[in-house]
């Protein structure tokens, strides 16, 4: 049987998340029901991670098998025109069979995006936070480098976490400014629910003045959600990128 | 009477057109019901031109004539709060009495964009002409080029057009192209129904090598729409600026 593993991009604000939910459009039941309409089979992906709902991914993964034989370099265009505008496969690879989209990831990076002009661009509204008031990034930058390495992020995850242990790496991380736009980009081995959007919510209130950086410090050893500010709207979160080692396209 | 002029930014994927219309959502509706809200005064406003029903505008202009003591600074945020997200009011100036959006407008800019990835960027969908298919860009821009200055461009406008002469004035075209996307910048004092998609129309029957170049020289000269190329899709379509005399601040 194939492995077949696929990176794809999608715009979330049509979607309520990736995984499949008992009601409401989701990425992964279109790209099933295309995979259905393509092969006849029935079939189950396994995403790299969910996205929430209304999140954007440029690069998710998902794997699953078939025993189509539709060739390597053809799945992208022929699911591609079976599948809505706002899903677009950009890529698919024949990978091993222990190949998992989810447990074989190595890296996974994310963009989180604020447009602080005095009115959003109408054009990237649906894709970054609207801020209107100043915010100190250089302060957002010196309390995010607390949260590079490998901690407990417990304070930083929701309260409806269901993973049996929190403890995460933060390779790297850190904010760049375009004019009005300021991207935080974070890069590590994987990251709890809503964990990226908490980190956002507590910075924001950095970058307010409402809390020093070093604040950062104390609420992630704290290992207490209550600590930390609110979720981030989800509009402005991206999964950019998500790394395998070289096995991958074995 | 105070006469307001605005600068507004709207998606036009959500509207029919700018111009109030029997049927449908459009640019122009949607402002006049803000102006009711904030003023309570029933306003018909004077926009630069229309823009077709998925066009999008930067900076599409627009006055108003009005009794509101509104300060002229606050005009854009009381606007804001009572216009659909999907509408952006930039800047409000107060101009003087016989300023007029249409008729006093000295220049105009269109942009317009291709995508020619393999596979659209999902997030550009809506603000981008997919075009798969390589493109001879060079012989794109040689095409232009025999549309700068002053032309009777009956060719490149819908035979729908409703104006007593179709002899209009470009100042300014050229393409730039950013890796896969490739973009269109076309200046004039004032452009037909449908010609800046027409013109790209055209041009890309010159892109995909079934027309020379040159041919866009006697397509001009024939003074006839039929000679032309297909008019392009709405949605790569960008009303970028709309520029006045030094008067409108005055």
């Amino acid at each position: 049987m194939r492995n077949i593993c696929v990176k794809v991009s999608y715009d979330g604000a049509g979607f309520n998340g990736f995984q499949t939910q008992p009601y409401g459009r989701t990425v992964q039941g279109e790209i099933e029901k295309a995979i259905k309409k393509l092969t006849g089979e029935t079939t189950i992906i396994i995403g790299s991670g969910r996205t929430d709902a209304g999140v954007h991914a440029q690069g998710q993964m998902f794997n699953f098998y078939t025993e189509s034989t539709i060739p390597t370099e053809r799945w992208a265009i022929a699911l591609n025109t079976r599948l809505p505008k706002d899903i677009v496969i950009i890529e698919a690879y024949d990978v091993p069979e222990h190949f998992h989209a989810r447990r074989s990831a190595k890296r996974k990076t994310y963009r989180y995006t604020i447009d602080t002009g005095k009115f959003p661009d109408v054009f990237g509204r649906q894709y970054r936070f609207h801020h209107p008031t100043p915010l100190n990034v250089d302060a957002m930058r010196e309390g995010l480098r607390f949260l590079v390495g490998k901690h407990d992020f417990t304070s930083f995850t929701s309260i409806h976490s269901t993973k049996p242990h929190h403890v995460r790496t933060i390779y790297e991380a850190d904010f760049v400014q375009e004019g009005p736009i300021v991207h935080m980009y974070i890069t590590g081995n994987g990251f709890l629910y809503n964990m990226v959007r908490v980190i956002m919510g507590t910075l924001l209130w950095v970058g307010e003045g409402k809390m020093a950086s070093s604040e950062i410090k104390s609420i992630l050893e704290g290992r207490n959600r209550s600590l930390a500010g609110p979720t981030a709207m989800p509009h402005g979160l991206m999964l950019l990128d998500v790394e395998y080692s070289s096995e991958k396209q074995g």
